[in-house]
């Protein structure tokens, strides 16, 4: 690390949660003394770089720290001698997630930015941006840490992983923070005092068990999170109400996005409702942001706004900032983050990358071994991991058949045929952003 | 082996198959010398079971061979000192099989006899009935191998090898035969030229590579089985035709049970219209068997009739006399079988039941190493691994949840309220064939 | 815990290193406030258990602290809500290990206390004990932890965890720590800036990597131990110097017992010398230990004398408070301890002992991945788990067989011959501390 | 295959066991139309080469068979268009074994052409050599089967596995079909109603079970090698009898080269006897090998001397034979061979080379799933996999410090002083032949 203070590299710097990202530096600087922060961003984005640029310098001038906010479209210059890079951009924008979530629905399967037909699109999207990054830290920061937001976050953080000469990836998602947030509430217990076993792949990953202060609470929890009155999810997902007894038998806590697996057929009414009267969650996001962006304009603004919180990125900040400070300050503290499986699930592969519960300090996240999941959730699991393996295939090299491949294994595409269709039809309509495939 | 000729007990012996089993016997009988052959069946069963018997009688008359027929309600009578037992019973009738097939389809889900719900229910009303058999044949005849023809097949082996004392059995299903007859068909070879490399699960299991002296011609089939022109199927499988790239993506050869998992969106539309009509599969079965019978009454037919093919149950009777002679002559040939694992598919564990090529001795199936599946198919086969075992685990315990479970880790029951609603509806309608739900 | 304090017991209270670990909890007592120290000895050892309890006394006097120290013969009754049982018991005393260290020396083969011939003679005679205290525990203190000192630690621990119903075991050594504190020396660090990778079995575990603030000082630390000017060893190991190429091929830093399995040579000469003397390590001990209960006995003696430093048990002490105090305080810090593996080393099954850093918090340790072994060091940790695993079956089930059969598979018994003229003189030598093997 | 017959080819075709292939191809020649057999050898054979290429051609002209004969120093001439490739060469001739033997011993360590430093050198100078052959195979007749010979077997064949683009190599020992010749013996049965499952390594597999007709007949055996009466071994191992208490315990049928690890001590002794004798194995060989060519050179021979059985390579020819009529004629037996594990034994990758039972087709061999290792033995298995591991690294690297490494981790080896000593004195003695450490 730079002796005078730390050098973090923000790529899609021009999001609308870098004002939760730069509150969240601001409130830790005494212990994560940042002395650059590199807004990094596409022309395109030029309008939104500069206002959310702005209201970056505006809140760091109100909290009197000397961090000096940089925007630039140059990211080979902004990467120079980072000490953390942070990626958070979505490749083609909020449009291509409408895309990613109509297309699908169109064809009557679920359109969703991270599952089935929409998470490939944006893995085959972003991956070789991301490789691109990747390789060009390895020439310009090679010791940086590259702390990747971006979605689907387990997908291109192995492909990096598999694919670049960076290895030092993590991938970072606010879905485990998130829950164990909502627990410890639930459970009125200090975040604390609550420890959440969690396992299984991003947006996959399950709660193995629940400890406060080494008693296991986890009968407790799955009587909560199953009480009608509770609702517990993300905001981008659709609140339906778990069966109680079937979360018994699973006997663990599952992921709001389970939802899309084991509610199928609820999730997909739901969507194409939305998708009849124009209301998909990315058209819901355009129009947020779209609001969120008149507010960050105000000149009188110099704090995060209260109403980003509608986003849905709740704690987003949180894990990006626990665990730069971690790394940076050789904490040794247990974090929910994408890395290397090294044995930690017995059931995948070693080199594969799993979401896990790790020990971090300067020499990154270390996973804490699990053992065999239990074989209920091990199929689904695998089922999801097998789809992650086909579309980083796709994605690198660029394969037709790859790309039919993955959707015809994921499990929310239940005809080939239609893959077929879907497939066809959202190569046409992302060209631009996938020269792989031309 | 007794000294003066093979006992073969054959539990189900009322089944409509049964002339087709006589004759694979009659056809063998120098390599394969049957002294008896005992047909078992319960009492609801006994008209079925005089016609067959009766027919059975003389074709072996017609034949000339010293082959006792016995047929018998008392199962331990016929057990006793057997040196094979065949079972292809069908606990509660094509009743109840017409149940698991539309009860789901009510539902708005795929009713199918060995997948989904149906699959489910067909196991929680075997496995309890077969355990019981495996325990009579560990105290009457212990060295008797076991031939299990009673599907889920691979379910109910892996039940008993698990939870009984007799671990000498063998599932065995007609559907890799039919799969290689056709293919040398299609290929235009004979079929001891020409080996597929089989690997995975009953009703879940691909041709990883199809060799015809000892060169590999897997392009080949690939092509000619997804040419509209040839349809691959079972008689019992919707022929649905796949589509040409997924198919070369997936480089392997599919079972057709696959459609159930790769085309469930056209496989439901078109079981919903046999619904509505009243022609499931199992309406149009149970009309097929009784037309059938009446052709077994005639008491001038002593050869198999030819009507028996329509049924469904091609070359069930090759894999069942193949199997029994190259054990009781130490063939050595390759079989393919459902045995347990021992590391011959290194992603399952070692224990479970797989099925995969053997070399079949006196010593039973030992399965031949196959090595990693290929990452993309591994995905589904662990999803249908995972609901085995927990299906296995409901019809051992009798477990409500458990049972829930199974269903909704079930990749063709999407939505966990529906789940429930099946599981009810579907405990009441099989009630009296559920003791251990009680 | 109880509301009032601590309850520690401590089985072999009578030892000589008794001293040492009342000093270790005087200097945390802040942190960890026992209230109750329970030594518990058998009758054989009375007069030590007097001594070692009455300078406990002085110690907890002069330090002014509210530690009652209890001494007594009845287990059950010191067990009874202990929160901590801790084991350092020696069944047989030092007379034991002379036996053990003289008969295979007599043969020619080597005599170590936790290897080879001994090692398994301690494990038969220690198992049987472990068990017994583990299923007291089971009844009287069901929450506590049984924190395992006893020698072979990690062949002890995995018996119980296998076979008692008490679960909540840890295997302690104090190499790992030992280690690290000379490692920090060497390479003029603070111990806390320093991380050892370590991975492998209870003295056979490898230091994979040493990092200093996040960055890999490993081949330094490989130059600094193979410098002859450097003594890298523990008190009770011949401190021969390592090959240096070969340690450099080895790329990984050994255990000081290693010596035994590279050394074995020259290591099995000074043996031969020391027995010849009546010096063996054993009888050299027994005597510092006559001289320290003399020392001990002075009724003006208040502090561990330093004099205990030469018996070889360094940061012994603080292993173990470590370990309790981070239990207790939940602190998810990271020691090396011997647990179950649960996928941490994926060469070795999930349900074996293996000694790795942990994270250790009130839910116990929990292991960090480490992914595959070198495979130029799994071979040798392989045997040693394979000598273990039969160790354990042997201790259990009382077999000459196997008894046999793990002094032949081990690899420092050169002869199945010998091995048997030593299994039968050490079977009559240890005869009444061997109750199963009558 | 050519149509006009089969092309062999013979590297090392100046072998005194050359004249027992030609007489194992006669007799199958209806089964295996031999067409060409070519002798290879190179020009420092030349006397050898012509002797045996001579005596050969007497053989098939007393036979009457249309074999046309061939000898020739030019490998690649030899090679083109050929069907199967064996290679029974031996670099640096018997002065190379001799060394081989006799520097570990002048050290005091086991001497051995196939095991500890004896074992590491002749893989030292094999590897590169096998590896151009591969590579020359892979170019002018890449369909060829490549049957190895050369020892160490396991070692070279999976460096040419790893290592080449030719990847049709198996490895062939003629211990396990003596093996089972000496146990078809011992309990009176023919050899083909026995089956042994061997598992393992070559010249490190065990027979985990022995049946006759398809029943156990493990004890029996046990019993009867075990006996003082029955010398179960190969010509070139001591033969020592084995302790029948350890037998019992291990369970399961050694290799003779067993007694290398199992009885080290006893085996050194006897070894060291004939290093001062100048009589070690090597030597003894050396003189065989002169008497025998003395024969061989007789105009007036024309079959197999009986002479040549002394020598050691019992059923060497069949082994041989049998694999290549086997492939040829897609045969489908069971035979012993060297082969990728793919999973047949489950402890060991999946890309190593096991020994293990093979269905041999045209496809080559498939692996027989064997699950998981006893424990017990699986600790020497693993030890000897890593050594194996790390020599084909120096092998292919040229690396001292790899070489080191393998010899300090080889069992045998009791020490890394003298490993270094020893590998420095083999090193200079053999550097003609080790191009690749200059």
């Amino acid at each position: 690390m730079g002796k005078k203070g730390i050098k973090i590299v923000t790529i899609g710097g021009g999001s609308s949660y870098t004002p939760e990202f730069v509150e969240g530096l601001i409130k830790r600087h005494k212990e994560l003394p940042v002395r650059e922060l590199w807004l990094v961003d596409i022309e395109k984005g030029k309008e939104k770089l500069e206002i959310v640029g702005n209201l970056a310098k505006r809140m760091v001038k109100k909290a009197g720290l000397p961090i000096t906010i940089y925007t630039t479209f140059d990211r080979k210059e902004a990467l120079k001698d980072a000490d953390f890079v942070t990626t958070q951009m979505r490749v083609g924008l909020l449009e291509a997630r409408i895309k990613d979530e109509r297309i699908p629905l169109k064809h009557g399967m679920i359109g969703q930015e991270t599952n089935g037909a929409g998470g490939l699109f944006k893995a085959l999207r972003t991956i070789p941006v991301l490789l691109e990054i990747a390789e060009q830290m390895h020439e310009l920061c090679p010791n940086a840490w590259l702390i990747n937001f971006t979605n689907p976050a387990g997908i291109v953080t192995e492909a990096v992983m598999k694919y670049s000469q960076h290895k030092k990836i993590i991938g970072v998602c606010n879905v485990p923070i998130n829950t164990k947030m909502t627990i410890a509430t639930l459970l009125d217990v200090p975040p604390d005092q609550l420890t959440i076993t969690f396992a299984g792949l991003n947006h996959m990953s399950y709660g193995l068990d629940v400890h406060v202060n080494g008693e296991s609470r986890l009968n407790d929890v799955i009587d909560l999170v199953t009480d009608p009155n509770h609702e517990v999810t993300m905001k981008n997902i659709i609140p339906l109400p778990w069966e109680k007894a079937f979360m018994k038998a699973l006997g663990c806590i599952p992921s709001p996005y389970h939802r899309y697996y084991y509610k199928t057929n609820e999730i997909l009414q739901k969507e194409l409702e939305e998708f009849k009267q124009g209301k998909t969650r990315a058209e819901v996001v355009k129009q947020l942001e779209d609001e969120l962006f008149e507010l960050y304009k105000d000149p009188d603004l110099d704090i995060k706004p209260p109403q980003l919180e509608k986003r849905g990125g709740a704690y987003y900040s949180d894990a990006a900032c626990n665990l730069i400070s971690s790394i940076y300050n050789d904490k040794g503290d247990v974090q929910t983050l994408n890395t290397r499986n090294e044995g930690a699930i017995t059931n995948l592969p070693n080199d594969t990358v799993v979401e896990v519960n790790c020990v971090v300090t300067k020499q990154g996240p270390i996973p804490l071994a699990i053992g065999e999941l239990p074989y209920s959730i091990n199929g689904l699991i695998q089922q999801i991991k097998s789809f992650e393996l086909v579309a980083i295939e796709a994605a690198v090299t660029g394969s037709y058949e790859q790309a039919l491949l993955a959707l015809c294994i994921n499990p929310l595409i239940t005809s080939d045929v239609k893959a077929k269709d879907i497939l066809d039809e959202m190569l046409e309509a992302h060209k631009t952003d996938l020269p792989q495939f031309q």
